[in-house]
């Protein structure tokens, strides 16, 4: 457990640095968005490490639009995204890891997480899924779980999608009024809305429990979604830089090798 | 089976139209994978149908390059792909359609099959992993799985990116001589050169014995990748085009839903 435990109301969720507006940051993102597909390219290429992206926000949050903004142009052949919703009758006669860790990535691959193991600790506990002493004991059973995976070389990021409940009812309304947009609204967001609280509580708690140095939280301030998937695209890329994913070199002496006609 | 059987070698796998050089068709690829992210889109809103894409081709056809270019654009959320290698245990263990038949699209997404159930009427056939009489029978199996899928809304399209002989020794040549690809050059490609005419014909009967009104194969002239990928997402598009997903209409009475503060 970090040493520095964060309130989330403490932090600003519209902010955008000193960024005005979209403009200013379109060539950065470009130019993150290049490095995170060419980096991504020499992790598949080197086939010894991965990258687990974890995606967590109030409904409305933006996870599938920063899914869609930050990864498009992302080779989709090393890039696996896989949504946690409710669990199936089958998921649930498990253990509450269990749908997630078959799903980490294999060697060479990024994978998302949009919606994870965390809903465990957030729903599961809002709504009262599990008696308390359940629920309290993940945030240990979590973290042992993320640092098993490092050490097999999966490189962990977290990210908080974080908007106010202002933002939140601005979104709902927009997509009852946009008819594209209506496929995403659903009466029950109007539901979880009313447990604003609670869930911030919860995500605090979940962010103060498991961030590690192994497998950081990025609370990342999503009014503005532009700011938002710079920000995101920039710490993966950097993330990816520091790993330094190398082409492999021949496995076999490749100086005599003749292709026959 | 199709009442007009293809002779491989009649396939010229060199052409491009009336195209010269790729600046020729910028435009209209950009134009087709615009369309194609878009009808993604709508496929993914929709939830009720799917695609599945088979790509095989012989080894340096480009399946790889097709992914990177043609997809790169889509939205990684809508879109999976899967690269079938050699089987592990546990699926040698099973009939040959089980590894392939979990992997198949779930509702609104776009599955890419890189190579596929295909793999075991082509390279098991060719180094007689299995009888004659086993892998002969696998024609009829495979057509009767792909009219299943297809009746539970999965569309399947499937495309062999064609090759002459004398083009795969040129990017073998090529890989050992390019130190960013020579993380794809095996020996083992070499090997299997050896054996290109048993291959045209495991493959010319595959696609004459598997191609049906459900799930048609397309030959692609694949000397040319800018062609090749024009030629690919221009159906892909159309096919898409063609099926014309839908947003959902709302499922329940939203004119008196109001967000609460």
């Amino acid at each position: 457990m970090p040493d520095n435990l964060i309130n989330l109301a403490d932090f600003d969720a519209d902010t955008c640095e000193s960024y005005r507006k979209k403009k200013d940051i379109e060539e950065e993102l470009e130019y993150q968005r290049d490095r995170l597909g060419n980096l991504q390219q020499r992790l598949y290429a080197e086939n010894q490490r991965s990258l687990l992206i974890v995606l967590q926000a109030m409904d409305t949050g933006g996870k599938d639009g920063t899914i869609k903004q930050v990864f498009s142009g992302v080779n989709p052949q090393g890039c696996r995204v896989w949504s946690f919703k409710h669990p199936s009758l089958e998921e649930s006669n498990h253990d509450f890891l269990w749908r997630y860790h078959w799903r980490t990535p294999q060697k060479g691959m990024i994978t998302i997480f949009n919606r994870s193991h965390y809903e465990d600790v957030l729903i599961v506990r809002v709504k009262k899924l599990v008696e308390d002493e359940v629920w309290q004991k993940r945030y240990h059973i979590i973290n042992d779980f993320e640092q098993m995976l490092t050490l097999s070389n999966i490189t962990i990021i977290k990210f908080f999608l974080h908007i106010s409940k202002a933002e939140q009812k601005l979104r709902l309304q927009s997509r009852l009024e946009n008819p594209d947009k209506l496929w995403k609204f659903s009466i029950n967001d109007v539901n979880e809305r009313k447990l604003w609280d609670e869930y911030q509580s919860a995500y605090q708690d979940a962010i103060n429990n498991c961030s590690t140095d192994y497998a950081p939280w990025y609370v990342v301030p999503s009014k503005k979604k532009w700011y938002r998937n710079l920000v995101i695209a920039r710490a993966l890329a950097d993330t990816l830089a520091a790993m330094n994913p190398q082409y492999p070199q021949a496995s076999t002496d490749i100086t005599n090798i003749k292709i026959p006609d």
